[in-house]
């Protein structure tokens, strides 16, 4: 069966004074728009959303058929920052049924409704409690990793900044992204230190956003869109939350073998990717996921961010669209926003931070310290 | 394509020492050893749980992970009480793709770690934000339509005490019930008012627990179990959230389609079921389902609640497992319990509560004030 996306949709990432019904609403509707569809002929629907504690409110498929005054089959997934990209595969499942034409997968987060120590609290439910008793937040997670890829490899600081340099520069280039603020690898370095080695600027932002891709099966692709860019790999894989059951630091063995599940179903290798979209929750991440997704060996990925061959422009631009660190990170919103980029990147309307020759690409999206992975694989 | 369940496990429902991960642990550990299967055989998992502010824990699925120490496609997923539903459908979706052989469906809440009137607010999310503004929580939606239908069709407060009494006779019988203990009609009727004309004693109680089935294709459903039970309909609708949007307050729409689809899909009728797990969050819930799904005439089920031909050794045994009124209802579990207690009255092993001549099951899980409804029926 081929499946494609033939419609997508995205808010503005970043402090909205928007609720979650209308960030969840305006990007769907985009989404519809786009494949000349009205929800009415939308088979089943997916939402990914992180925590109902950002904005009271659980119950998200009741909420969607409120929006839109309908009714239909309504689902909401969860797998921490993961949902996106799990929203999108559980549509997958069901296109493969054989029981549905066009589903809608939409990701949204209201994250900025609430202050910074209770969204922190809240962030911390997609970690281990045994960890977050001991005072292990998700950067400090991140800083264990960060730390320990620095030694080992004999990397810098300097190598994680330049990742948050490039993805606000790609993000200047995103009229939808949270930030539009170029920034030097001096003021990462001197940026407020959160959990060392990791900086304030090596941080992905609390926002608030959405984000929607319309799928469908086999003919009604070439029906509903001019310019359909068609799954080619998919790979979930869940493993233990916890950081300290992880045998090594320097690597996030679900985004391992979720890569391998992906690239084995699309027949495409890493080399044959011409973009991806990474989960740089902190710059260490898209390092990380650079050596696990193989595009690079273990240790590598310091060469690549001093060569600049990961920026628009390079052999493999990661975070065209300015990724987590600087596009934002509405959770449940960030899986479903990578495919967003991907697909309008494949399509080739992205303006001036358009991939030249992108035929190949990738998205991954974790959840907590990598407990989830999700990874996919798009062409046109 | 046959799909069956092979495996079934409960714990005890009703206030536990236990934590979140042990009682997912306990439920899922039985229904695996019932089919003589390791988690390590198992294709996915599918993770039913309401709200991640009981237990402080979202990322369930790896949580799971940690508790099996496995690496595994896990999914949570939620639609408030209807999520354990939900979960069931979706292993349904991923085995009707012919990818999945085996899968585990596992719901679980643990709702007393927390006081009552932060449970009270947490249960609030499920609803609209803007009913309960106005001060319109899950109790007053249901009395709202319990007056509704007692003026609609004259009824008496009577009635609605007759489920709960019935209810709990059945739970007594139920070794894993949270209550063992027979109530009358004058206990329910002169029990505390919590929302006229509901009381006490009409209102389901906060609870913990946990429920697992494993789901299995085609040639596997025979190997793994000599009692296997097949699904043999499933509806799922969602619906708006308000129930300010609906039409009548004595019936729930999203019931009468998901029981339609479910009854089309199995070619069974009303008229063939010969029991029934229904969803009575409150007594009315109960009355106005047995309705909504064909069972009876609208403004006839008080005809059969006085006759007693919903109890164990009436016409249509209705919630011979106690319901969620008297066995509990640990939200994420509920529409997996409802499964379990079919399941096992349909293999003819459940004491003295079994249900004679048990051939055809059903299980309606509501989430909120009716916005999600999930049907299921099954047979030997």
């Amino acid at each position: 069966m081929k499946i494609a996306v033939v419609g997508t949709g995205q808010t503005r990432f970043g402090p909205s004074p928007k609720s979650l019904a209308e960030l969840m609403t305006e990007a769907s509707q985009q989404a519809l728009a786009e494949a000349g569809l009205k929800i009415q002929s939308v088979d089943a629907v997916y939402l990914a959303n992180f925590s109902s504690r950002f904005s009271q409110q659980c119950h998200l498929p009741a909420v969607f058929a409120s929006c839109f005054e309908v009714g239909k089959e309504i689902v909401r997934v969860e797998s921490a920052c993961a949902a996106g990209g799990l929203a999108l595969k559980e549509a997958v499942l069901a296109l493969q049924t054989g029981r549905y034409q066009k589903v809608l997968v939409v990701g949204v987060e209201k994250m900025t409704a609430v202050s910074t120590s209770t969204a922190t609290r809240i962030l911390a439910t997609a970690g281990s409690q045994e960890e977050q008793k001991h005072g292990a937040t998700f950067p400090s997670l991140f800083a264990l990793m960060a730390q320990r890829y620095l030694d080992h490899y004999s990397a810098s600081e300097k190598h994680l900044a330049l990742v948050a340099v490039k993805n606000h520069h790609h993000a200047c280039l995103n009229p939808q992204a949270h930030f539009h603020r170029k920034i030097t690898i001096k003021e990462v370095l001197a940026s407020r230190v959160v959990a060392s080695p990791l900086k304030l600027l090596d941080c992905s932002p609390l926002s608030d956003g959405a984000a929607a891709v319309l799928l469908a099966a086999d003919k009604e692709t070439a029906r509903l869109s001019n310019k359909p860019i068609f799954l080619r790999g998919l790979g979930h894989e869940v493993g233990p939350i916890e950081l300290t059951k992880r045998k090594s630091l320097t690597s996030m063995p679900t985004v391992i073998r979720a890569g391998k599940k992906a690239f084995e179903m699309s027949g495409f290798k890493p080399e044959d990717i011409d973009l991806a979209e990474l989960h740089d929750c902190f710059t260490i991440a898209e390092l990380i996921q650079m050596e696990d997704l193989a595009f690079c060996r273990p240790g590598e990925a310091k060469r690549w961010v001093e060569t600049n061959r990961t920026q628009i422009g390079g052999d493999l631009p990661i975070n065209p669209s300015g990724g987590l660190k600087a596009k934002g990170h509405p959770i449940g919103a960030t899986g479903v926003a990578q495919v967003v980029e991907v697909v309008r990147q494949l399509q080739g309307g992205v303006g001036k931070r358009q991939v030249k020759k992108a035929r190949v690409g990738l998205c991954c999206n974790i959840g907590g310290s990598g407990g989830t992975a999700v990874v996919t694989i798009f062409s046109q």
